[in-house]
């Protein structure tokens, strides 16, 4: 038994974490571009990163250290990715840490922004030293990290066990045009003060990226700077592992909606549901193919039920399907049934109805057999192609 | 020794064979919208069809013929795509055939537009009666199967053989948004007098389809109806096997190459070059992802030179790949090279004065060995989201 309370407030509310954003200058007109998250005792550390073939050099920094090192700082920088950036964009992360003023045990960098640029080592060293390691402002670290982002993307939950003792967990995270996952930069940095095994780590991290980040198939497709940081002081003294595999598993889940609910430009975040499919990957197949389909997603932001691009996109994605068997809905209302169509006036309007909602789910019953996934996508708009066609300016 | 010669004109000026198009009432406002292929005749025909899952009517009705059949009709109609309609898609088709006044053999059936909602019967049974069936207006046939197209697309070559001899072969085509190659329709009717064995037929439809029709994606994420038809009617009664591949290579690249070039809102047509690929799978793989990553298409839209979104998309089809052996240019501007960034205001301006223009070429040099491929592309703009927001109304 356990209970796990959403909590106000950012990862500073954790004991023995401190953070910050400040202004470096990499971004234009004052805007916070670099932050840090500080722990005044060690943290155990472990981290999922990108698949992608080109990682950036933070990526390829990070793992220049031994498993199971120990960290006490997280520098983060938005506006580049010093990605594309070989041995020298790698030497930049320690010529940066070598600047610094202060006593740090195995830094940490992370950064997200374009792709192929120089890191611009003298704004970040400059900016870095004027941190002030005992602030806790996760509301200016949740701000200095995003790059498209709307708004920032922050989590915490308090899990009380039975014995009465407790521990915090808590997220930071910034997305970005999930509308397209390729490409799309995330970073997600999870704090807890839960005395987890080092062993844990990497095993629960990897349990819940499936139906979290992977869901929004960010796994899957994926940029070169993707990262999902643990960093645990231990300070609570207590641990529970199916507790703390749950509050994980919400923080993930936490930071992956913000991230769909935020894609560039999107207005709708739209659930995936295919159920009946031959076996969960089949189901995970077709869901991914509809979350990722232009056709549909343009369908989504002009609010019509073209149920059409959703049975072709399926057909498309090659799964195990029959159109005698597959059943179609937008929440609760039927467009196609079994292979007959249901879509007189009333029902078109009905399902126009739940298409106007910012948020709602498009079903697709295979028929076929019990696998079953969930993707999270949203709709494309114009706002994505402004934001994407002069992104670098 | 052969020669092939591009030739003024349609379908309608090889031997034998009769087109036009009219309006039936399927599309708003008098536009085109029903059209036929008529030879005097019996033609051996042939097809290459969608890999969808659930396969539009009209393709498991021509599926239901006997192999080796032939036929002297074609029926096509735009705006319905008579797909998801099941058994009483089928019997429409018959059902539209039976009530025709001419003396057909083995009709076939071909349908572009909007999926699941059941074929017009009456509107496209006596538009097809008003059929003139010895015009020859491939002008109204090429604009009355057109859906999204911006223009018609058509082409016609005439192959003089050594000894004299010659033949036609000709097409005409229908694309679609093929910024998003996932369920645009793409239906190809080719036409030739040349004395082509049954037996070679549906060989060189596919030894051609894979660097042509392919090579836009068509085939890999495909729509319920997509179709390639070759009819054959013999009338010069002469054949050079080689000859003739070249020519079909040549209609069918003309085919490919005007759907690109009039993809959904297109601006641009972009050739992505993947050379020094592990294989020439590898290659197509890479190179499918630049012509569908949505990042790369709106940085060619704004006419940015964002290579680092080239890069990290080869990075994230996963193919082998090496930054330090990597080689990134626009035509002959080279913006990465081996590692290094080649980049500076100078190189930015020459890479930005080569994406201002209608065609270019995106080559990207993996550096690990042979493999090599082209997929052909476009940019994405505000217009395609306008065109498939509302595509149903």
């Amino acid at each position: 038994m356990f209970t796990i309370l959403p909590t106000k407030g950012f990862i500073d509310q954790i004991d023995g974490f401190f953070c910050d954003g400040i202004h470096a200058g990499l971004k234009p007109n004052g805007k916070l571009d670099l932050g840090f998250i500080y722990s005044d005792t060690l943290c155990d550390v472990d981290a999922v990163f990108t698949l992608n073939k080109f990682q950036a050099a933070p990526v390829k920094h990070f793992q220049r250290y031994e498993k199971g090192f120990k960290t006490n700082f997280v520098l983060i920088n938005s506006k580049n990715a010093n990605a594309l950036t070989g041995q020298s964009g790698i030497d930049n992360i320690d010529k940066v840490f070598s600047s610094l003023k202060f006593d740090l045990t195995n830094p940490i960098m992370s950064s997200t922004g374009v792709i192929g640029n120089p890191l611009p080592v003298e704004k970040i060293v400059s900016g870095a030293n004027s941190f002030n390691l005992s602030s806790k402002n996760g509301d200016n670290l949740s701000k200095a990290i995003m790059t498209t982002d709307a708004y920032p993307k922050t989590s915490l939950y308090e899990v009380k066990l039975e014995d009465g003792s407790s521990f915090k967990i808590g997220s930071v995270a910034k997305g970005a045009g999930m509308i397209n996952p390729n490409l799309a930069t995330m970073l997600c940095f999870i704090c807890t003060d839960a005395a987890i095994p080092q062993e844990d780590m990497k095993e629960l991290l990897e349990a819940n990226s499936h139906t979290t980040f992977n869901a929004i198939s960010v796994d899957g497709d994926t940029s070169t700077n993707d990262t999902v940081l643990l960093l645990a002081n231990k300070k609570s003294n207590t641990y529970n592992k199916e507790a703390f595999k749950e509050a994980l598993r919400l923080v993930m889940h936490d930071m992956a909606m913000l991230m769909v609910a935020d894609g560039e430009g999107a207005k709708k975040a739209v659930a995936f549901e295919v159920n009946g499919a031959l076996n969960d990957q089949e189901a995970e197949i077709a869901a991914k193919a509809l979350s990722n389909s232009l056709l549909v997603k343009t369908a989504l932001f002009g609010e019509d039920p073209n149920f059409g691009r959703i049975a072709s996109t399926i057909g498309a994605s090659r799964v195990t399907c029959d159109e005698n068997t597959l059943v179609i809905s937008y929440n609760d209302v039927i467009v196609f049934n079994k292979g007959e169509i249901c879509f007189d006036k009333a029902q078109e309007a009905k399902a126009s109805q739940v298409l106007k909602n910012d948020k709602y789910k498009v079903i697709c019953d295979l028929g076929i057999a019990e696998g079953k996934f969930t993707a999270y996508g949203c709709d494309l708009g114009y706002k994505y192609v402004e934001i994407n066609a002069d992104y670098r300016s």
